[in-house]
């Protein structure tokens, strides 16, 4: 059967909703896909379709060079390719396993000690959105196993790369993660606050969504800031939107509506004026958030 | 002068910086443009640049058809405009003053007891951007007096029709600034922690920029689990979110970040799981904000 492909053959290992995903992805584009997974059944959908079927783990990693691992977590990781360490020497594996900065460290030391090529990545999208190039998945780790599997892994979603420090990949999803929570937070009590007044939330949510992109063009300036550690406040300062938060807290108060996402807020806005530093723009409480 | 125009004459009640901006807007597309500030010599660079200036606020409302005021606060604008009520009748007033939505309705009813058409207003942008059609100004109050004169106030910004109900720019404007602080507090807080481990807040942020794209989409889809009342959770589950969320407060805690604002999350995330609302998607949160 594979000789009839050009395209890379790739092993998926670990077949949950996500692995699972990433392997349809593969095989859509035309990839030879082995796959393998503890419990076999998982593996039938995806042999219907023309997967591979791996009845071991050594089979699933000796049948191609690149080698995707979706796996409950760290140490589901570690069990699964420490026995066969030997037969990945050579190989590029790519861990897309949630897991800490630090756990990617270890398992890009460990295979760097075996000769294996080795990328961590973060998936940024759920298992629907695997393979649409509007998804990104988010490497790190070596940049030489990024360059020549570039093409194979973008049928999964649009690789960007975070560079050579493996850990990079599960900061920056844990940190976008959080980005999202803190939107789905701030979206859901003004959804609320309107939703009190008889708004739909259909009808709130194209203006949130046309706002968020005005809110983008802060970030961006922001960011400038404090890579220069100076945080001029010349279109908003933490004085004025001190006062506009009160606007916010009173008119949830009369609603009823839960007020503790806008009064963490202004207790970072408040400390930062009672340090002196109310004329600054917004950007200045990222002292807030870093180590003392 | 004015017989020179053939664009709408226009009058700005208050000359702070965003009132400024706006009569500068006016003035930059060929409004005849009357200004009045307490402090007079707040009119000078204006009028230097062709505004007209009035002496007494009652000159100023008999000058135009079409007010527009812009002061510090609610009780400024009652100050202000009580004395003239006589005055006003017949012509339409912009308040795009600061405020609640009770405020705003207050002033609509008395606007109504006078024969005043009335809109109020919530600028969604700086003084920088006011007069760019990418900023939204909000509008509430008025159906007839926002069509009348949708053309001039599209010079201020691109004017969002909110409806009937004079209180709901206030309300909108609030929300979408409680929004705005939380979209900050995420970044900032994912900045704090990519930046421990060396990662400039200008190298990640293109990268947060392109996840609030995708974040947006998922706001697309929870408008209209909320207006159902259904959480379907098969994009992903509160109880995988609660999951994800541990890796975002370890890596946190590694690195000596603040963590208040994703514990904040993690609380509502675990109380919805307690109440056996795990399996739904985020937008079942909607209850941990509105009146119990």
């Amino acid at each position: 059967m594979k000789s009839e492909h050009t395209e890379t053959p790739v092993t998926v290992l670990g077949l949950g909703r996500m692995g699972s995903a990433l392997a349809g992805a593969l095989l859509a584009a035309g990839h030879p896909t082995t796959v393998w997974n503890r419990t076999p059944g998982k593996a039938d959908a995806l042999v219907a379709r023309g997967a591979l079927r791996a009845d071991t783990v050594a089979d699933a990693v000796t049948a191609s060079d690149l080698l995707v691992v979706c796996v409950l977590d760290h140490a589901a990781v570690t069990a699964l390719l420490q026995p066969v360490a030997g037969q990945l020497a050579g190989r590029t594996l790519v861990n897309l396993t949630s897991g800490s900065p630090e756990q990617a460290r270890e398992t890009a030391a460990w295979a760097a000690g075996h000769g294996i090529a080795y990328l961590d990545g973060g998936i940024m999208t759920t298992p629907e959105g695997v393979g649409l190039p509007t998804s990104m998945i988010l490497y790190s780790g070596s940049p030489e196993a990024l360059a020549a599997h570039r093409g194979t892994l973008a049928v999964l979603g649009d690789p960007i790369d975070l560079g050579a420090d493996a850990g990079l990949a599960s900061l920056y999803d844990a940190g976008l993660l959080g980005l999202m929570w803190s939107v789905f937070g701030g979206w859901l009590h003004a959804t609320a606050l309107v939703g009190a007044d008889g708004v739909a939330a259909g009808t709130f949510t194209p203006v949130a969504l046309r706002w968020l992109t005005t809110v983008g063009g802060f970030l961006d300036r922001y960011a400038g800031q404090i890579d220069a550690g100076h945080y001029p406040g010349d279109d908003a300062t933490i004085d004025v939107q001190l006062a506009a938060v009160e606007h916010l807290l009173h008119a949830g108060r009369e609603r009823g509506v839960d007020g503790r996402l806008p009064e963490f807020h202004r207790e970072l806005m408040a400390k930062a004026v009672a340090e002196g530093n109310g004329g600054d723009s917004y950007a200045r409480l990222v002292d807030a958030f870093r180590r003392p």
